[in-house]
């Protein structure tokens, strides 16, 4: 069956003179939250600065004066968000960002980006922009306009990979693969030593990793069924370091690489230009609170043809006659 | 405004030995075809081999034994295609195809190819492929599984071109720009003498033409606009060695070869594949009934950063700054 990996993410920033998300905030408010955009916490993990939820979609993690959500599938993120606004109250945010990618099947969305942005738009005025082409991936981002200024050391980064290689979908398809076995497939007991790791093995597929360690984290989604496979890396500790490494073991036709106040982003990509990946896109900005955005998206260019795939109907969509 | 370009595509052979489309059809019967899609008929030529219809959205051709119909837009081409079935008979129907591109919105369209693909299965069996990855340029394709063959010579080509240039889309969107300024623009008197051309400038921009000689047809349609463009030729003569016109009048950031039954297609796209543009997607395939069919997306890999897009709501989407 066809899963949608690709991520709607909020990012909102509280002033914390006025509140600690971590400490005055209850699970049960966190529960509702979640709820709103029809998802579930699966699990928890916290350290005192930064407690992690795994949910059945994706991720949410909360710090003092900060939280992070992402979603996948056919979650309604922006119902989550306008509950914190309406819960919390807009004069204790001090930045809010929501961010959403071009999906595979943007039609089996209950909303588009413009939909969510006029619901926002009722509470926060913003800044609307979008990264990369409409023909190819892009992100669309909201910016609450505000007189917050960034901080340049608040710096984050996704690293997505799309059409992962066949060993590596079959691998991590395999029937009754366990969380050991995909955390060693992915490298990760290099990259997180020491960090809390929390993490969960979907069925019939699919894998997700909260991972945290003092204020740092690092959250793993695995779609990894052929043809539609999207795997997404967000993190504070610098993706773009490890993207070789991601790169190496998925073989991905195609991968972005976005970073929130990076400001190295060209001369710390640029390797990548000068491999068997081409740059299909590039956009950089400053946003007016002084967040320092970039994306990128990179692909491998193809010589030799192949079959197109073939498909049959299966209840809303297609299913992949190959794999299922 | 925006408006959505990409096609949906039918082409139908019917049995001559049982019906003439040309003579024993009335126009009254295309014209009511043409409305279940919601297009009109804006004009017609007829050269006594081929009549073709400029439509509100896009292009209708009619030969004794064949239909051709693109839609854009919002257009539910199905529809058209359930109507013919209905009124002129299964039983008539040597050959089908019914091929749909992604979307720039897929979410703002009234049916997905799934739907679609529902509705005509109620009427014919058929297969389903895709062409190219679900996260870039792809074609789905319906093909009536019948005993008909494929006769080799019933070629076809379409050549599409997204993200034209900057200087290539402000003068395609130029206040008040005729029709022969354009097809100065698109060297179509080069490409073709001899032929009858009908064409029409849209308001506030947007162009389609047809043209047609003997049994051969050129169609094109341009939608122009920064940031959305999209300008597709289709045509039984060879595009493939017009391409490169094209990409010098247009500079796209990518651009299309799609073709029926052409079997050279990979020695004729190669000097593509050795310029700035690399093939980001390459697909090959012959259907049972022998239509080889082929598929080629290229880009143009990027050097420099750009800024993002800034956009403003507006209506039911969203408005691009720049240019609006």
């Amino acid at each position: 069956m066809f899963f949608e990996g690709a991520e709607k993410k909020a990012q909102i920033q509280v002033d914390r003179s006025q509140i600690s998300l971590l400490n005055d905030i209850s699970d049960e408010f966190w529960q509702v939250l979640v709820m709103r955009c029809n998802a579930q916490i699966l699990s928890s993990t916290n350290n005192g600065q930064c407690k992690a939820f795994l949910l059945s979609e994706s991720s949410l993690f909360v710090w003092h004066d900060k939280l992070l959500i992402l979603t996948c599938g056919e979650t309604q993120l922006v119902n989550s968000i306008e509950y914190f606004i309406e819960h919390i109250g807009k004069e204790k945010i001090q930045q809010l960002t929501y961010q959403r990618k071009n999906e595979y099947f943007a039609h089996a969305q209950p909303s588009c980006f413009s939909d969510d942005i006029k619901q926002l738009s009722q509470y926060l005025n913003g800044s609307v922009y979008r990264f990369g082409e409409l023909d190819g991936h892009h992100n669309y981002l909201f910016n609450y306009d505000n007189a917050f200024n960034a901080n340049p050391e608040d710096k984050s980064y996704e690293f997505i990979a799309y059409q992962i290689s066949e060993k590596a979908s079959a691998l991590l398809t395999t029937s009754g693969i366990s969380a050991k076995e995909i955390r060693q497939f992915l490298s990760l007991e290099t990259i997180l030593p020491d960090f809390i790791i929390d993490d969960f093995v979907f069925k019939p597929y699919g894998y997700s990793l909260n991972a945290i360690k003092d204020d740092k984290y690092l959250t793993i989604h695995v779609t990894p069924q052929a043809n539609s496979s999207y795997i997404s890396f967000e993190s504070n500790i610098d993706l773009i370091a490890f993207a070789p490494l991601f790169i190496d073991i998925l073989n991905p036709l195609s991968f972005d690489i976005l970073s929130f106040n990076e400001f190295e982003f060209s001369a710390k990509t640029l390797p990548y230009r000068k491999t068997n990946y081409v740059s299909k896109t590039l956009v950089e900005t400053t946003l007016p609170n002084g967040y320092k955005i970039n994306f990128a998206n990179f692909i491998l260019p193809q010589v030799d043809f192949i079959e197109p795939v073939a498909l049959t109907l299966e209840g809303e969509g297609f299913t992949d006659n190959k794999t299922l």
